[in-house]
């Protein structure tokens, strides 16, 4: 393969530009040419594409959020959609793909390897909630960032005696949570892979508050509940005053951290080496700290995305 | 005086500890001794009061919050409140006392200096909100958070091309909205000290798009209205879907800015030398860069807080 | 005037790109075309000259460095440097100049007002060393650099009980020692405005450990002397194994804080102001939180900086 | 075991303050009792030992360095500071030992346990040379330092066009300047684990800069030779007019980051597991994202730590 576009799709996540910059400067070093399109597949049937030099890519290894943009864009399940990529495709000569999101990404990047045109997923999401690896793309910044935060609340909580529920993002997964949660000494890690009894974060709300502790602090994920209905559950029970924050959008911005900036650029420069050798069909995951591919059907039908209960165990016993 | 109090009260806000820090390490400098009171007024009628030494004020110049705690305690207006008060500094030999906070604060210190025990009040507060000085211990942390805050989110609304709406604390006071508006490049800054008209907040949006702008970051201070409130009705003038993020009590903590250390340790050791001399009823402030003191019943009853608007204008001119 | 140029020039600051940010969008918003000149006055004598839009300074106000780039070009004193500047500016119209830098940007800014193309000089440096205002661009956020670097110290000084010299950056002024070693809690600040007695030094650490402190921090400035120098010198007096840390470049980097880009933001759109009026061979300060203009020559013949050295006795007072 | 004890050893890394925190945790979970040594080895043959309770560990996760005090004590070797030890083991009762340190930490926990006080030791150390573990303690929070500060003095060497050698911790170990390089984009990486040939370093510089790039950053770990001397011998080929930053102590300090305190909580309640069956002699690593136990003298002398020398060949292909 002589020639690959690259594009970011769905939710945008820390660490997309650094992918990007690894795949266009691993294809440059192979000999290959590298094109970017914007918006994720919705550029792609638009034609909004532009070859991409070293000086592209300069300088964005430490920006968050995606300088290709992202969009969702589910016309890209269907046979027409795919059929307007393709003739993009066909019009800027580009042979294979590099597509850097999550579920809906992958199913696109299937779609056209089916059709002639390989295409290797990479997982690009602060939830890390996406089979196939154990960690992607965004994932470590933004529990950094929830913990920075959670660090902010717990000053302003020790100070004055009170309950705190934070809802953090994590769609279905409590990942965000739970390492955010542990992170942060949180008395309680609320996710919807574990179920929760409101009389039991009562009692021990109460407890700690018997033990001498000046606050606590629940971290909720959003999977499980609204932090505001969760919050109006609790003060049903007792007079707590529990104040919400919902943490919001500040979660999937900012500079990334290394390890995010280090993953994604082996994601990056692992995805050029397989379209280089004409392989497609493949998502790409980190599995005890390897670089590894799967088949992206598989790993979409067959495999399942665990967040580490261990450290679910781990928090109720050092922390509450 | 020979003896002096220290207590904290009201909302915390950064740069409290290094506030006190001063407070204690000029005491023991001018070779007066000092009592920490915990909890503000309600702790000082309880007698929550212990000797603070030089060790005690050690490693805290850069913790957010107040290891001295904080409450409000509006039983402190009464005179049976300040009767308890007073028995308790009579029980512990304190002739004096520097109050951290706000206007309630204040109050409490004119009414303790009225009976014959001087206090200094400082202010203490995110929200900028207290006449008689330019800047409020805390104010600079929090624009900075605030700001921290607006460039992650900018990350994504770029990527996405989205308009957001970021509700900011204040209480009645755009300042922080002000600042961390024009600091961020913010297309738009609602504060209470100036109106606005929904439709024209809704035309400079559409105008941004036509200039190809790739986001609207709305910044909203909290006196205006509640930003779910205020995203409602933009939507139900244009269909817009506005994000709406509520940065909540993040913007209260974090290790203080350089500028709040300096600020509140100039302000704590300038209290400790108006006690010295025995005088009180005074609340300081800075003033075109000087530490100043002024009256408290004249500060509370005659001037008011008025935020920086050139800053409004500024950034309407560059910003959108 | 209806076409101006701006540039940046000296060491870069923190800052400079909200500058240049604000004085092409107060420029646009006024009517005016603005051209950016890479390079200083370098890019100025070479042609290296471009139109700026809106869009090419946008997402720029959050980054540290200047996007137009900066050099020293000492050739610009003189006849023949300045001559062929002013050819370039004819070859595009350019009628005058905002110059973003310190002493020798003012200098050519003046140069050039002489000659016929009003220029406004805006003081950006990180060492606030520049007459006529209280504070420059980007000095707000190297004190909060260095202080970020002094609380990680003093977490490993704490931990084993070590004596440190932090070399930090200013020039001849003492200005970033002073704010950030105040901020800090350090236990000494030595700067060029003051003398130092060597031995006076070495007491202080003695007492310090005597009274059961666990550090000594020491902030040194540039201006004095060398940091390693300053070591040796204490080692010779005592067996104090003073561990050493030169700051160095990452003091002038990074993303700035909210009170600079908002005094960037003031400082670019007031330049403006006065192109606008064609008045010239001015540079603007902020003085007692307003924003000024003083005649060039007068500010660098007759105005003097002077760091705040009250905060040097209050240091004295406070953290030995 | 019902009475264990925990202390820091060696060189401090952020994370230690979290790992004695679940240390104490676990213990008191599980019904046993901890006492605290002050500044490791040295502190246990002085009998500075304390009992912690869980307040001891409140609000200290987040904290840089070590709250316990740590301290290189040599001694500990010889056969007569390790009686003395157990004399004061036995004054207490302690029964076993959690041991947080490198290299030294391990052979005391070693020769304890041999003579009848099990000990379980954990990594703790910003250089990640220890061997038996994917990854130290304190080392994520370290890379992610030295990053923000490549970050920031990439700010300035872009606008200036110039080379930076920045010098960074890791003793004999390239992993810091391996994952900090690649994370920053660093054009050169210099570590011990891989020779380097100036010449090869200077031709590279000089290529970069045919291929327009603003600037060159070079690593440098400092197991491979001091900053200066390596700038010395660049200047000496070419006139690069190098400048060199050598980080320091800025490495060891911070809040750790979301993986080391993760990170540490597991290590701190799984020594307490071992300890509770009455095991020693143990070291806990992380391999493949499992907490996992080694013999301690089979680690040391038959196990090697090796970085990750993918990352080398990868910054070779994407950043040159």
């Amino acid at each position: 393969m002589k020639r690959i576009g690259v594009l970011t799709s769905g939710g945008d996540s820390p660490g997309m530009n650094a992918a990007v910059r690894a795949v266009v400067r691993k294809a440059l070093y192979e000999g290959m040419e590298v094109y970017g399109i914007n918006y994720g597949f919705a550029g792609l049937v638009a034609g909004d594409i532009r070859k991409l030099t070293r000086r592209d890519v300069g300088d964005i290894i430490q920006r968050g959020g995606t300088f290709l943009y992202s969009a969702r864009y589910p016309q890209f399940a269907t046979e027409e959609g795919q059929l307007k990529g393709i003739e993009q495709l066909n019009r800027f000569g580009i042979e294979g793909l590099v597509v850097v999101g999550g579920d809906g990404s992958y199913r696109g990047a299937y779609a056209l390897t089916k059709r002639g045109y390989p295409c290797i997923g990479l997982p690009g999401t602060i939830d890390n909630d996406i089979p196939g690896t154990d960690y992607t793309i965004g994932f470590d910044t933004a529990i950094n960032t929830v913990l920075d935060a959670l660090d902010r609340i717990r000053d302003t909580a020790t100070s004055h005696v009170r309950t705190f529920v934070i809802e953090v993002m994590g769609r279905d997964a409590g990942d965000i949570a739970l390492w955010a949660g542990v992170a942060s000494g949180a008395e309680q890690i609320i996710i919807p892979e574990k179920g929760f009894d409101i009389t039991g974060v009562a009692d021990n709300i109460r407890e700690g508050r018997e033990k001498g502790k000046k606050h606590t602090i629940i971290v909720l994920a959003e999977g499980v509940m609204d932090g505001k209905e969760f919050a109006e559950k609790l003060d049903a029970i007792d007079n707590f005053h529990v104040r919400v924050t919902v943490l919001g959008h500040v979660q999937r911005g900012g500079s990334p951290t290394a390890r995010d900036r280090v993953l994604a650029s082996q994601f990056g420069a692992g995805a050029v080496e397989y379209l280089k050798a004409d392989k497609g069909g493949l998502c790409l995951g980190l599995r005890n700290e390897k670089i590894v591919a799967h088949d992206i059907v598989d790993t979409l039908d067959n495999m399942k995305h665990k967040p580490n209960l261990d450290l679910y165990k781990l928090n109720k016993e050092i922390s509450s």
